[in-house]
Parts: structure tokens; sequence; C-alpha cells
């Protein structure tokens, strides 16, 4: 399985991986699952992969080939971070077509997030259909794969106004409770960091399971949460009686 | 869909479950998913069910008759809670069976919690096969249901040694932040606590969305989560550069 989140807020973009494969439960790898491409001062794009390895390697694998051969409607050439989906998508398709026939389906998702000079900073998902969906507002943040252990902290956490530094954090949060509750998401964590308007390829590190941040955040948030927990008003048994 | 956890710790049980059913996104109803059977100083049991209503009506309605109708095998007569999961499981498969016919399999899993004299508190869960697990020191707690927003909370506080209460108010936040990130599970929420070696029925509570405990619950976390996020160390962009 794995993990990724992509967060738009006003001020920019924030993308967070994890970097574990398996295929069963005795062939477990680790892959890099984020992927940037662009120019600076005309367009910037990040790629979050979840899914089958073979089907999300082989389109990144074009995705590349395309821009190296120039091929008419690339990620150099799309207008906007839509047409980049359109063609993702379509990538994904075939990808997953090529192997398929009549067999099991190689399914894969995508985030892809980022901008292009003149149009606005967009995240998208692309589900194994190629068709895709767009953060708003009111949904300010869209999953990939094991999603569910790392949402309530998102939920409570973002908002498009939400500082993009903060928004990192929330997304490193998201993550260290998914990795914590499931096997088959895992370090190293990518992360990074695109400010909207910028037109400059994302701030970006990435924590090993060793790392001194990654330790400190997982010990904090551990024992902030118990703080928090012990804080909280004692069950109230009497209330229905009285209600 | 469902959410319903059992915690085993050292003094006694702790069961949560919500009560939202739906068949579809337009049929949603409200139904109680625990149930208790017992004789004081003798045994009791708690039930909490998932999966198909038809079906966890069914057994519990088998379970009732066969009380009623003094049956050789019955939760009044069973000599100890393995020996009420292996019956529970029997009636559950009978039901499934009874309406399937080559189509559409009704599954349904349960908790089943409790103690007989003279043997031991156990938490156990019924898969929709028949068969169960039971609770550990090394995993103390189990769920039936939409198990993933709330495991998160549960990995970090309970151990066997968590005291009654405090295990009763985080099975109440781990249903909080399920209730907040999934529309399938809701209020009312049914509490039980069961104290080991009392042989008396549990202590039992319920709270409605609106009931002045719960708000105040809801209120309390989500601000000492963010309160707790706000303490975080900052993301330290720094570090892989210096490693």
């Amino acid at each position: 399985m794995t993990y990724c989140v992509g967060i738009c807020v006003r001020s920019g973009l924030v993308f967070a991986s994890d970097s574990r494969t398996n295929a069963g439960v005795d062939s477990v790898s680790e892959y890099s699952k984020m992927y940037s491409f662009g120019v600076p001062g005309e367009r910037q794009f990040t790629i979050c992969t979840a899914g089958n390895l073979a089907t999300t390697q082989g389109v990144i694998a074009q995705i590349e080939r395309d821009i190296r051969n120039e091929v008419e409607t690339n990620l150099m050439t799309v207008r906007s971070v839509a047409d980049a989906a359109t063609y993702v998508g379509a990538l994904s398709v075939a990808q997953q077509e090529k192997h398929t026939g009549g067999g099991p389906v190689f399914e894969a998702s995508f985030l892809l997030g980022g901008e292009v000079l003149g149009s606005k900073c967009r995240l998208l998902m692309i589900y194994p259909a190629g068709n895709y969906i767009e953060s708003s507002a009111q949904t300010p943040y869209l999953q990939v794969g094991e999603s569910k252990y790392g949402k309530p902290i998102l939920d409570r956490v973002i908002t498009t106004s939400t500082p993009l530094e903060e928004a990192a954090l929330c997304a490193l949060v998201s993550m260290e409770s998914t990795i914590r509750s499931n096997l088959t998401v895992g370090p190293p964590v990518e992360l990074q960091v695109y400010q909207a308007g910028g037109l400059l390829p994302g701030q970006y590190t990435s924590f090993t399971a060793d790392s001194t941040y990654w330790r400190k955040l997982k010990k904090s948030w551990n024992a902030e949460l118990r703080s928090a927990f012990s804080r909280l008003p004692p069950v109230d048994w009497l209330e229905r009686d009285s209600s």
C-alpha cells in the first residue's frame, strides 16, 4: 500500500508521500513515490503515485520519454494543471490496458499539483479510470492510498488559510499516524512545499525512520496527544438519567 | 457502516458502539448495536454487532429465543466466553446461509465480551465465517466496522494497565474521530464498562449528538488536539543536507 497526501492552501501546495511498496507481505521494497517536473518561471508540477508499481513506474517513464522526445503533448507543453492531469490520466489508462488482456487490472492513482504561468496553482487527484477531481475551499486536501488513519488530523487542522509551513507539518503528522497504525506504509517520508506564484521548484526534504527530526516529531506528537487526552473531561455517566 | 470497539484491560471491559445503519446513502436509520445478557453473580455478556442488519437482528433474536426456550446451548448455559463465541458464530453462519442461496452474502461480525463465574473476563471478535480471535496483552482492543479512523488514538493510549475509566474515555475519543471523518458512523453513542470479577451488569450510558457531555468532549478534544499540534517542533528542512 501507500499513503500520499496533497494539500492546497492559499499560499501554495504541500505534498507528502511514504516510500514503502509491497506485493504480499514478503516482497517489501522502498521506492520514492514523488516526482517533480518543471521549468523555472514557467511551470512546476509534482506527482505522487499510488497503486500498482509497474503501472506508476511505466507512467513516470513515459512522462520522461515524452519530454525527451518532445512529443506534441507533454508536461512541458500542456497549458494548465488540468491539461496535465488529462495527459497523465491517459498515460495511466494506456499503461493499465497494455498488460490487462482480460486478467487482473493493475490500477494506479495519482496526486498532481502545480502551476503553469498564466493559470492558477491547483491540486488534482487522478483516478485509475483517468478522470480526476480537484481540491476546493471546502476540501483543501486530497489523499491516495491508505487514507483513513491520517484523515482525522487533516480534518481538524487544514483550511485554505492554513499557512504553508503549518500545512506541511500537518501532512507529516497525518503520515506519522498512518505509519504507526499500518504496516504497509513506511519511511522514508518525502515532503515538498510549493509557493503559489513562485513557479520555482518546491522546497524538498525527506526523513528516514532514524532521522533526528522524524524521531523528535514522533516523540512530541505522542507526548502531546497523551497529554491532550489526559485533559479531557471524564465520562459523565449520569447525564443520560438527568436529561 | 458501523463502528464498534471493545477494550480488555486488567480491571475489566469497555464497549462503545455507534447507532447508524445505512443501505445505500438514502436509507439511513438509527439502531442500537449493543446488547447485554446475564445473570448477576454468575455470568455477564455484552455483544456489539456490525455488518448486515438483517443478519445481526436475526442472530440477536435467535439468542433471545434460545434463552426463552431453554434450548441446551444458549448464553445462560455456556461455560465460558469462548463457548459463547462458538455459539454466536454458529448462529451467525446459519443466519447468513438461510438467505444466501448462491446470491450475495449478508455478512456480519460481532464483538463479544464478558465473564462466566469460574473463568476469566475475555474479549473476542467473531468473524463472518463464525471463527473468532481474542484480545491479548499486546492487542488489548478489537474493532468491527469502520475501524481505521479511530485506531491511532487507541494505539497510543491503551495498554492492559489503562484504568477502566480512561479506557472508556479513549473509546469515546476513538468513536468521535470516526464520526467526524465518516458519514456512515453516527450517534447516539452507546458506552458500557464491565468490572472484571464483578459479574454484575456493566455501567451503561448513551450520548446523543446533542448531549451536553458529547458536545463538551468534541469541543475539548478538538481544542486540545489543535493546541497539541501547535506545540510540535517546526519542520526541519535542513536536516537532510546536514546528515
